[in-house]
């Protein structure tokens, strides 16, 4: 871009814009400029909605702020501990591991689930520099400790990562006396958990296998 | 989503993203949980860069503050005038006329245009409910009464839209002793201005035909 044409904050917010995943510089500029028209006093059918960006500013600032991890199942919350763990109708004795807080929300959305979870932050992945001490292992091992879990699910990802994790952590959970289960296998090989629909969670909440 | 699941502030987040254009729920979703991964105290290569959120509520923040609407070219803009028509070096007799700030860009990429530009802020469409009225058309009027400008280059899009407000302005100028022309016609019709390559762009500046 020749400077003089685009100002500095909107280069800078342009190059922000650039860090999140799947936007590219191309289309990190066309947002950029779209929060611009929502500033003419001109008004316009393809203006942005009023005050988006300050808005949006506002939601990310919020973000920051008010969110945090669960101290027991590492969810993100804006109170601890969450919802969901402070539940006294849900059952904690089945603990649900999952990769991802989107992870979690997926089998939240079958209604079916009414144990608790524990999110990992991540799958295992050597390739990619990710071990066992990148994710929240010790901490599920101390939960486990504590007692009062007869069941852990394993719901990692129905990929080579996600199969690869669950192996691992059935090797270090195996002498702690608590049943380890993973979902049925009706999710497709190679899928990503957050997009299956909830029939097919469903039936792989129903389908879990001892290992 | 569940409530209790998704903290308010991140559902929040969610629906602002979703308002940007080209992105959907599952998009702002999963830039939110990108977010949200990069304040994790367990950093991994799949994180967000280091205070993402906070950088890019602040650059939203600066673009509101910092930027206005030249009050000669309305171009987005630090300062006023901006920068081109600040800079003596340019030809103020040659004026281009663009829908919308990135099609100026588009044309000062070419570093053959070395006149002045005028933003018109779209392009007329009664099917959008865009009017004459929505656009610095007068602005344009009153740049022109005020004289000095020799010629006037329509560079409004090559789509139906653009044509149409170009042939709406070659109306209301045709009177005003100021030569108008149009870009040259290497345009691929249907096309957007601002995707152009540098090439086409100046091929289109050099064989720009009277009206």
């Amino acid at each position: 871009m020749t400077q003089g044409a685009v100002p500095p904050s909107v280069t800078q917010l342009i190059e922000t814009f650039s860090e999140l995943p799947g936007i590219g510089p191309k289309t990190a500029s066309r947002l950029a400029f779209y929060l611009l028209r929502g500033r003419s006093e001109l008004a316009s059918p393809t203006s942005a909605p009023p005050a988006l960006a300050l808005r949006l500013a506002e939601a990310l600032r919020n973000l920051v702020e008010n969110t945090r991890f669960c101290s027991q199942c590492f969810n993100v919350t804006e109170q601890d501990p969450c919802p969901i763990c402070a539940d006294p109708t849900r059952d904690h004795g089945l603990l649900c591991v999952v990769e991802e807080p989107l992870d979690l929300l997926a089998l939240e959305r079958t209604e079916q689930y009414r144990g608790v979870f524990h999110v990992l932050n991540g799958a295992l992945s050597p390739m990619e520099g990710i071990f066992a001490e990148d994710l929240r292992i010790k901490e599920l091992e101390l939960r486990l400790a504590k007692g009062g879990i007869r069941e852990v699910i394993l719901a990692t990802n129905p990929t080579s990562e996600g199969d690869y994790t669950a192996a691992y952590l059935l090797g270090r959970l195996k002498n702690s006396g608590v049943r380890v289960t993973r979902l049925g296998r009706g999710l497709p090989m190679g899928g990503d958990l957050e997009y299956a629909d909830a029939v097919t969670l469903t039936r792989a909440l129903e389908s879990r296998q001892e290992l």
